[in-house]
C-alpha cells in the first residue's frame, strides 16, 4: 500500500463503510453486491485480457463469449432479481457493454410487452432460449430522435397474408441499433404500416434476418456492421435494409394494433402505453451519470494523492498534487456532483417505482411530471458527466491520456448518452414544454402541485430583470435551505423569461411554432435552472434522511460545495435577477475556497466510499493501493507491440530507406 | 452534390474564395498550398484504408511506411520550406500524427542547437541519412511538466571517460516520448548531471539505445511502447529504463556547458537558451487551435444544411437541424471562435517571427511578455476547442460518434495539447505570474509597455467589486471597440482582485508560496480573462486589414457574436464589477439571437472558406458535396467486421450456448 494513500486514510473524518450503505441504499444491499461481485472476481472465466489490447474482432469476440457465459452462470447461480442481473453484469462488462445487451433491454421486453397470447407462445420460448436473438429496429440513417420521420414500410399483402417490408431510400435504412450487426437473427423493425391504401403510422414487427441455423442473412436482408465507433467496440451496432422481405401477417406485435387477414386495420386503444418504459430508461441514465462520475472521481482523486509534482514552497519535496488549489476546485465540485447526482438517481428510481405502481392501479396522474422530470434531468446529468469525466482524466495530466487509466474508456462509453434515449437538446426542450405549460396554468389562476409548484409563485416576480438594490437579500450562503430557495427563484424567474419570450414573439406576429424555435435558447436555460434546482433540493432534502453526525457533516460539506460553486459558475443569472448582490457572489467565491479546504482530508474517504473495486475500475492510477507507477509499466509490457523487440516495419521500411538516400 | 448544400452556397453574401486567401495570408500561398495538397491527394502511395479499420500494429505499420516515403517524396519534389514540409506533413497525416515526428522536431533541432563543432560532425551526417533515428527523452513516469524533479542520473567516471545512465527508480523511467518504442536507435536522454561528488542539474546525452543495423535494444537498455492511449494511435509513445548504460564523454552535448576528461565540470554561459524553443512550440498550437476547431465546424454545419429531422412547423417537411436556434447557437459562436483563433494564430507567428529577429540582434526585451502571452494563449485556445469539439461532435447526433464522422479522430489526436508542452493549469499560472508581477510595477509607478499597458491604469479601479449603479455605463453592445475596452478592464479587475487575494493571505500571515497557492483559482481567472481580450483585441484588429466589403461585413458579425457570446457565458464577471448593467445583459443574449440568424445565410460559406479539402477532413458527414447517406453506407460495409457475413463468435459461442439451456 503506498504511504501517501494510507495516510489519505487515516486523516478521514467518517466511516467510510457507513458510507457505502447510505450509498447502496442499506447494509443488506452493500453485502449482496459485494456478493455478487465477488462471484465475478473468483471466476476465472472472467479473467481476461484487458480489451484495449485486442483488435475490434476480438473485442466483440470475447464479448459474445462472456455473453453468452453469463447467461448460463446466472441460471446456475439462480440470479433472477433485475437488480442483481444488472450488478452481475456490470462487473463482468467493466467499462464495456455486453454484446448481447438489446437482446434483454429491448427484443424481450417488447415482446413481453406487445405480443398477444399465440404470439406470447410461440415467440417467448424461442427468444428465452436464444434460437431467436434479437434486436430493436428503430432509428434509421436520415431519422433519430424524431420518429414520425421513419420511412421503412411495412405493407399488407391479402392474397399471401404477407407484409413486405422495405427500406424505400438510403436514408431509411436501419442503423445504430445494438447487436443488429452480427449477433441477432431476428429483430423487431419499426415501420409505417401500409393497408388497404392507408398509411397507418408506426408498428412493430419481428422481423426474421438470419437463418436460425446457419446464422446466413436471409433473402432480401442486407445486414451488417456499422463500423468502428469512438467506443462501444463490444457492440456489433448494425445497419438492416429491406429489399422486399416478407414475413407473415402474424409476425406484427398485436396485442394493441392489429390488421385482420383482409387486410382491415384495427386501432390501438391508447397511444400512450409505451411512454414508461422512455421514462424509465431515462431514470436509470441518471444512475448511470452518478457512477460514471464516481469512477472518474474515483480515479483522479486516488493518484493525486500519490503524485507528487512541482513544487509549492522552494526547497521542500514535491507535493502531493490533491494540495493544489487548482486541482481541487477541478475535482472537489465533481465529487459533490457524483454524490449530488447518486442521490438523484435513487430518488428517480424511488419515484419511477412508485409511480409505476400507481399506474398499474390505473392513476397516470404523475406520469406528465417525472417524464418532464426524466427528460430534462437526463440531460443536465449526462452534460455535466460527459465534461465531468474530461476534467477527471486532463487532472491526471500526461497518464489520464494511456488507456491504463480507464478514463479515455469511461468517457467513450459513457458519452452516447448524451445522445441516446433522446437527443439532450430536445430533451431540455421536453421538459421546457411542460414548464411553459406548467407557468400558463399557474399564470391562468390554476394551482400547481408537484415539483413545479413553486411556478404558482411566479405572480411575485417582476417579468423584467432588474437591478440588484430592487430585491432585499435574505440570503444566507452558508444555509442550505437558504440556498435550494435562491435555485428556486432563479428558476422561476428564467421559466418567465422563455415564456415571456415566446409572447414577444408572438407579438412580433410569429407563429407558435416560430415563436418556440426563436426562444429555444431560453428555453434550455429555464430547463437547465429548474433541473439544478431540483438537484440541489434533492441533495439537500438527503441530508434530512442521515443520521451519523459525522457523515451529516462531510455531506453537508459537499452539499453546500455543489450549490456554492454552481452559483459561481452561473453568477450572472442570480446577479442579473437581483437574486444576490455583488459582495454576496465575492463571498461565495472566498467560501468556495475555505470549503475546498476542509473537504480535502476527507477526499480519499469520500471515493473510497464509493465502493468501485479495482477490477470495476481497471485503472491503473485509480488502484485501491496506490501503487501507480509499478503497475502502469507492467500494464504497458503486456502492450502487443511489445511482443516482438523489433518490429516488422523496420524491416520493411526503415532499413531499406537508408539505401535510397 | 446535395441540393441543399448547393442552396446554401448560393445564399452566401462574400466571395469564399477571397476569404481563403485571407486565412491562407495571401492569393500565392492558397495557391501552394493547394498545388503541395495535390501533389499528395494524386499520388498513388497515399491511397491507403482508414487507419480505423486497421489494428495498432498495422496503423503504425502503415505510419511508418509513411514517414519513410515522405522523406524520399519531399527530397523528389525538392520541398524544404519548412511552412511548405509542415503542409506537405499535414496533408498525408490527415487527422492523425507522424510515427517519426520526433526525430525532426526534437531530435534533429537539438542536435542543430547544441552539438559543439566536432559532435556536429559526427552526429548530423548520421541523423541526417536515418542511420541515427532518434527522439528526444525528457518526460519520465513520475515527472512531467516540473523538470527539476527528473531523476535519471549520468554519472561521469573519469577512468573510462564515460557517462554512466542509470534510472534509479521505477518513477524516473521515461515514459511518453514519442518514437521511443519501437522507431527510434538513439534518444537524447535529459538527465541529471553528476561529476566529481556533485550533481549539476539538467543535461542532454545523446544514448544510444538501440543497435543501428539489428535495431536490437542495446545492453542495458529496456525500451518498449508504453500501450495503447486514447488517440495517437500511430505513434510509438515509448519508455526507457537504463541500467549502468555506459556512453563515451562526447556523447554529452556541449555547446554550452561541458565536461572535461578529467571530470570538471564548466558552466554554460547562459541558462535562458532553449527558452525560446518552447514559447516557438506554444504559439504553433494556437494555430493548431484554430485548424482542429476549423475542422470541427466544417463537419458539423455542412452536416447540419444536409440532415433533416423533427419539425419546426407541423405539416411542412422536416427543416434543416441548422434552422434550429439551438443548433446555431451549439455552432455559430465556435465558428466565430474559429476564426478568432485563425487570425490570433496568424497574429503569433508573425511576432514570434518578428521577436526571433530581435533575439538575433541580442534584444530580449520582448521576450517576457511573448512567453507569458504563448503560455496562457495556449492554454486559452486548446481548452476552448478541446470542449468545441465535442460540442461538434454531439451537434451530429449519433453519427457523430461513428468513426466515419471523423470527429473522434480529430478529438483524441487534439486533446494532449491542453496537456502536452506545459500542463494547461500551469501554463495559466505562468501568465498569471506575468500579470501579477506587471501588476505590481504598475503599482509602483512604473509605466508597462506592451499588451499589459492597461494594467497601468490599475490605479483608477476600485479594489472591492462595486455594485452596478457606481460605475457609469457607457459601453456600446454593438461596438467593437467598445468591447474591447470592457474586456479589458475585465482583465485589469481580475487582475487586480488575484494580486489582491495574494495580499489578503499574506496578511493572515501566510507565506508568499502558500499565498500564491491559496489565490491559485483567481490567478487562473484572470489570465483566462486576460487571454480573452488578447483574442477580442486582436480579431478586432483584423477587421481593420480586411478592404472587401462584403467579408467584412460577415467577419464583423462574427467578431461581434464572438464578443458578445463571451459577455453573456461570464455575465457574472461584468456584472460583478460593474462594467454592463442588467438591462444590457439582457440586450446581450436578444442581440445574440439575431447574429445567429444574420449569420445562418454564410455559415456554410463560413466553413467553405477555412479550405479544408476532403480527403483532409475524412469525414463522411463533413463532405463538400454534402452526399452523407450513400458514402455512410459504402463505409460501414469496408468494415473489417463485415469482412464475413457470419463471425466465428457464432460457431464458437452462440450456437453451442442453445445446446446447453
Amino acid at each position: 500500500m503506498n504511504p501517501d494513500i494510507i495516510k489519505e486514510r487515516q486523516n478521514a473524518t467518517f466511516d467510510v463503510e457507513k458510507l457505502t450503505y447510505i450509498l447502496d441504499g442499506g447494509l443488506e444491499k452493500t453485502k449482496r453486491r459485494r456478493e455478487i461481485e465477488s462471484m465475478v472476481f473468483s471466476d476465472p472465466d472472467f479473467k481476461e485480457e484487458d480489451p484495449n489490447f485486442l483488435s475490434r474482432s476480438e473485442r466483440y469476440d470475447q464479448a459474445v463469449r462472456k455473453s453468452a457465459q453469463m447467461i448460463l452462470k446466472l441460471r446456475e447461480y439462480g440470479i433472477a432479481d433485475p437488480e442483481e442481473i444488472y450488478c452481475y453484469k456490470t462487473m463482468v462488462n467493466g467499462n464495456h457493454h455486453e454484446a448481447m445487451g438489446l437482446h434483454f433491454v429491448m427484443f424481450l421486453p417488447t415482446l413481453y410487452s406487445q405480443c398477444d397470447p399465440q404470439q406470447s407462445k410461440k415467440w417467448l420460448p424461442l427468444a428465452e432460449s436464444f434460437q431467436a436473438m434479437g434486436t430493436y429496429a428503430q432509428t434509421e440513417m436520415g431519422h433519430g430522435t424524431h420518429l414520425r420521420g421513419l420511412e421503412t414500410t411495412a405493407t399488407y399483402d391479402p392474397a399471401t397474408q404477407e407484409f413486405v417490408l422495405n427500406s424505400p431510400t438510403i436514408s431509411s435504412i436501419k442503423w445504430w441499433p445494438g447487436g443488429l450487426g452480427k449477433t441477432s437473427n431476428h429483430a423487431i423493425v419499426l415501420a409505417q404500416l401500409y393497408t388497404q391504401g392507408n398509411c397507418h403510422g408506426l408498428h412493430a414487427f419481428i422481423v426474421p434476418i438470419r437463418d436460425m441455423s446457419t446464422h446466413v442473412p436471409l433473402p432480401g436482408v442486407v445486414v451488417g456492421d456499422i463500423g468502428p465507433k469512438f467506443g462501444f467496440n463490444e457492440v456489433d451496432n448494425g445497419f438492416l435494409k429491406l429489399e422486399n422481405v416478407r414475413i407473415p401477417r402474424e409476425n406484427m406485435l398485436m396485442k394493441y394494433a392489429k390488421v385482420e387477414p383482409d387486410g382491415t386495420y384495427v386501432k390501438p386503444p391508447s397511444a400512450k402505453l409505451t411512454y414508461g418504459t422512455m421514462v424509465f430508461i431515462r431514470s436509470l441514465i441518471v444512475g448511470e451519470s452518478a457512477r460514471a462520475l464516481s469512477k472518474s472521481c474515483t480515479i483522479a482523486i486516488r493518484y493525486s494523492s500519490v503524485r507528487h509534482q512541482s513544487e509549492i514552497r522552494p526547497g521542500e519535496p514535491e507535493p502531493q498534487i490533491l494540495d493544489y488549489q487548482t486541482q481541487q476546485y477541478k475535482l472537489f465540485p465533481l465529487l459533490a456532483t457524483a454524490y449530488a447526482f447518486s442521490f438523484v438517481g435513487q430518488y428517480m428510481k424511488e419515484t419511477y417505482h412508485r409511480i409505476s405502481g400507481d399506474i398499474n392501479d390505473g392513476d397516470f396522474s404523475e406520469l406528465p411530471e417525472l417524464h418532464a422530470l426524466s427528460a430534462g434531468l437526463k440531460a443536465f446529468t449526462t452534460w455535466t458527466t460527459n465534461s465531468g469525466i474530461e476534467v477527471c482524466r486532463m487532472s491526471c495530466g500526461g497518464h489520464g491520456y494511456s488507456r491504463s487509466s480507464a478514463l479515455p474508456d469511461i468517457y467513450v462509453e459513457f458519452t452516447p448518452t448524451c445522445t441516446y434515449e433522446g437527443e439532450n437538446t430536445v430533451m431540455m426542450l421536453q421538459t421546457a414544454r411542460y414548464l411553459v405549460k406548467s407557468y400558463r396554468q399557474a399564470k391562468a389562476g390554476q394551482q400547481l402541485s408537484g415539483i413545479v409548484s413553486y411556478l404558482n409563485e411566479a405572480k411575485q416576480h417582476r417579468v423584467q430583470p432588474q437591478p440588484v438594490a430592487a430585491r432585499p437579500t435574505v440570503v444566507d450562503i452558508n444555509d442550505l435551505a437558504s440556498l435550494v430557495e435562491v435555485y428556486k427563484q432563479r428558476a422561476a424567474i428564467l421559466v418567465e423569461l422563455a415564456a415571456k419570450s415566446i409572447q414577444q414573439e408572438i407579438q412580433n406576429r410569429k407563429s407558435q411554432e416560430d415563436a418556440w424555435n426563436n426562444s429555444a435558447i431560453d428555453l434550455v436555460r429555464a430547463s437547465d435552472a429548474h433541473c439544478h434546482y431540483v438537484v440541489v433540493k434533492l441533495f439537500t432534502d438527503k441530508l434530512g434522511e442521515i443520521g451519523d453526525i459525522a457523515i451529516h457533516s462531510v455531506l453537508s460539506t459537499l452539499a453546500l460545495l455543489y450549490a456554492l460553486h454552481g452559483i459561481t459558475t452561473n453568477s450572472g443569472d442570480f446577479l442579473q435577477a437581483g437574486l444576490l448582490n455583488v459582495p454576496q457572489v465575492h463571498q461565495v467565491s472566498v467560501r468556495i475556497k475555505e470549503l475546498l479546504s476542509q473537504l480535502r482530508p476527507n477526499a480519499v474517504a469520500l471515493v473510497d466510499a464509493f465502493d468501485h473495486h479495482d477490477k470495476k475500475l481497471n485503472s491503473v492510477l485509480g488502484r485501491y493501493d496506490g501503487n501507480v507507477y509499478e503497475h502502469m509499466f507492467e500494464w504497458a509490457r503486456r502492450s502487443p507491440l511489445n511482443a516482438t523487440e523489433v518490429h516488422e516495419s523496420f524491416h520493411k521500411y526503415l532499413k531499406p530507406l537508408r539505401s535510397k538516400l
